[in-house]
């Protein structure tokens, strides 16, 4: 008998026909003998209309109340899916976060989970329920809701596989596993059998969408095996574990990201210390900065580029112009039509041709590189994001054909 | 210094003019001195929209996981309503049922209060808070989620009041205070500015529809002083309490209830024990019985009729269809066309002449009587509903004027 977590985002419980085809793949599993804990998000675009009401009475409101708010759409969609699982025959029971022992820190809307107490769900499973568990929250301290942020529920399955010691945590979604590239623009992409966590957190992080890097932060932290399978077909998906086996394809995934800026200061003095006034503001503020590139500007001064998510570009704004003093830079100038295009797998930087074959393709497609950032499992350049489909397929092609 | 528990309804806090309306009137309330506690219910067809819900799933879906899916439209409106009060500028913080020590047993869906811990709504009173509580809900000694029944928020606001022992508990509605006859039918319909418990309890069990039964029952227990007021005018409205003033008029309301059926059980034995076959299998489903009517039928046999909530008729019919052997009845008849109307006042049974003048008002008004019940405080009639607002309007006229 195995203890199975599995993760049902948004898009899998959607509607009414979505939650009982989720609730058919628990009970398939179930009836196979395991043990069943399902993690369920808010149904379709729940939380956004959450969101937009808020909206409505203050455009920045309490993040206190923002997590009061947002929790009940997992415990909506949780609830469903229990009546769901009675209808088909199950026995079932839903919880909330704080019911399922869900303890985290106080950072409200990106709270941290302290611990899960697990005694109420083993109780449950002990009684033969599938349990369905409400992702994306818990409590502090004071008893008041948490959330754990945009995508939580991922991070709120893998750290309930570590918690139950389970011996797998299925992430159901709305694709067959980590591909490539995006099957969707990329003819020819692949789907992956295995790929390692480190190769998955480059992928995460770079825009592939599949699985929140949190989360496989967390399950490469307590070896937890992930695996990406699709709600429509339960199918084979895409495993995520600490060593993969040795596959011909050095290459595991092209992605591209173009929720990114690029920021250049230009004609800061040549002197120690300029780029730590720069990027220890943008750290305080929790921005986190990409691809550095330092170049000689005019006069014996430097420019320094950088890029940062879209979603900090006000915020990074202010503080560069907060710092204006200390960073002594005669122009911030910003390039907000770019996409970082990257190339992940293991070995890369030991394999000297993989840069050059990467440039020659891009070469090839016509495709201008701004700046170029490499690391043990990945390749990453910077282009202009009107060529960023057309770069992923170039590159794509030239790896894993 | 005051302490006031405020209750906002369903409709008083349907969308966000209103939600920011109901926080002006606890504003003033505060600016005034008073310490302020808002119990709200859920938005507008909120709770209706999370049984249809529901209803696409399971159409008997689970009672606990019923709580656990409504629980969450007292949780949306209660933490907008805190957002709402930061945005004028107040302090405030939202509370679940649970957060706010509402402990209850566990009769899902009509769980009844245990008690209420009132220690964390005393320490945020404390630190100047305006609190929002969500109304209708609380957790049983499992730590499950449990809702208090239809309209419970009036009993969650006057459990909380009398918890608090609190000043005033003050039902926030779309109407200006309890009348003597529903104003939007009848003309001359006056309002009372006072009204004892137990009048309240029967308007309201006889559908007035400003207060649920239940909380006006709990604050005769507990004595808390109730005002219904409107949320639109804030204007004071009526107060219901222990003791009356004396007042000119005996008459306190005239109501129709549309939402009962008539059954008349026909031909049975008439023998002992045959009317507790029918009524205890009826309570022991919770089946509120009313008007009962015994009378001769043929060939020495008894019929048996009653009114039931409309709501029951279902289970009603069920639980008589399995009890045939018992019941030994020939047919069974079912009204589903009828209507209570009653007239409300205290000393109504020592003044002999209250029930001609109501016969002889409905006769003169055409409308032809079916069943009569009567009691300390009022007299009921059961008529065809087609007839049901002319007959309010006739004994109005022939007692209010």
């Amino acid at each position: 008998m195995s203890l199975i977590v599995m993760k049902f985002g948004g898009s899998s419980v959607a509607n009414t026909e979505k939650i009982f085809n989720a609730a058919r793949i628990a009970a398939k599993a179930y009836d196979e003998g395991n043990e069943v804990v399902m993690v369920v998000s808010a149904q379709g675009d729940t939380t956004d209309d959450l969101i937009e009401m808020a909206g409505k009475i203050d455009d920045n409101p309490s993040k206190r109340e923002m997590d009061m708010l947002l929790t009940t759409g997992e415990q909506i969609s949780c609830s469903l899916m229990a009546m769901a699982l009675h209808k088909l025959g199950y026995k079932s029971i839903s919880m909330t976060g704080w019911q399922a022992g869900f303890l985290t820190d106080s950072h409200y809307s990106s709270a941290r989970i302290r611990r899960i107490d697990t005694e109420r769900i083993r109780t449950e499973l002990d009684e033969k329920n599938i349990v369905v568990v409400a992702g994306f929250q818990g409590i502090n301290r004071s008893d008041d809701l948490t959330t754990l942020g945009r995508g939580g529920s991922d991070t709120s399955a893998v750290a309930l596989a570590a918690a139950l010691n389970a011996d797998m945590c299925r992430i159901y979604t709305d694709v067959e596993g980590v591909f490539t590239a995006d099957p969707r623009k990329v003819k020819g992409a692949v789907k992956l059998d295995e790929i390692s966590f480190d190769e998955m957190l480059e992928l995460a992080s770079l825009g592939a969408q599949v699985l929140q890097n949190r989360s496989v932060e967390l399950a490469k932290k307590y070896n937890v095996n992930i695996e990406v399978r699709s709600s429509l077909t339960d199918n084979p998906g895409t495993v995520v574990r600490e060593v993969t086996k040795m596959e011909g394809m050095l290459i595991k995934g092209v992605t591209k990201d173009t929720a990114i800026v690029s920021m250049s200061i230009l004609g800061v003095p040549d002197e120690p210390g300029i780029a730590f006034a720069i990027f220890s503001r943008l750290a305080k503020c929790g921005i986190n900065v990409d691809i550095i590139l330092q170049s000689e500007g005019n006069d014996g001064t430097q420019d320094i580029t950088f890029t940062i998510p879209k979603s900090d570009l006000a915020q990074a704004q202010q503080v560069l112009a907060d710092g204006k003093d200390a960073i002594k830079s005669k122009e911030i100038k910003l390039y907000d039509n770019v996409a970082k295009v990257s190339i992940v797998g293991a070995g890369m930087a030991s394999n000297s041709g993989v840069a050059s074959r990467i440039f020659g393709a891009l070469f090839e497609a016509g495709v201008n590189i701004m700046m170029i950032s490499t690391s043990e499992i990945k390749i990453s350049v910077l282009i202009n994001a009107n060529d960023a489909d057309r770069a992923v397929a170039a590159i794509h092609d030239e790896f894993i054909k």
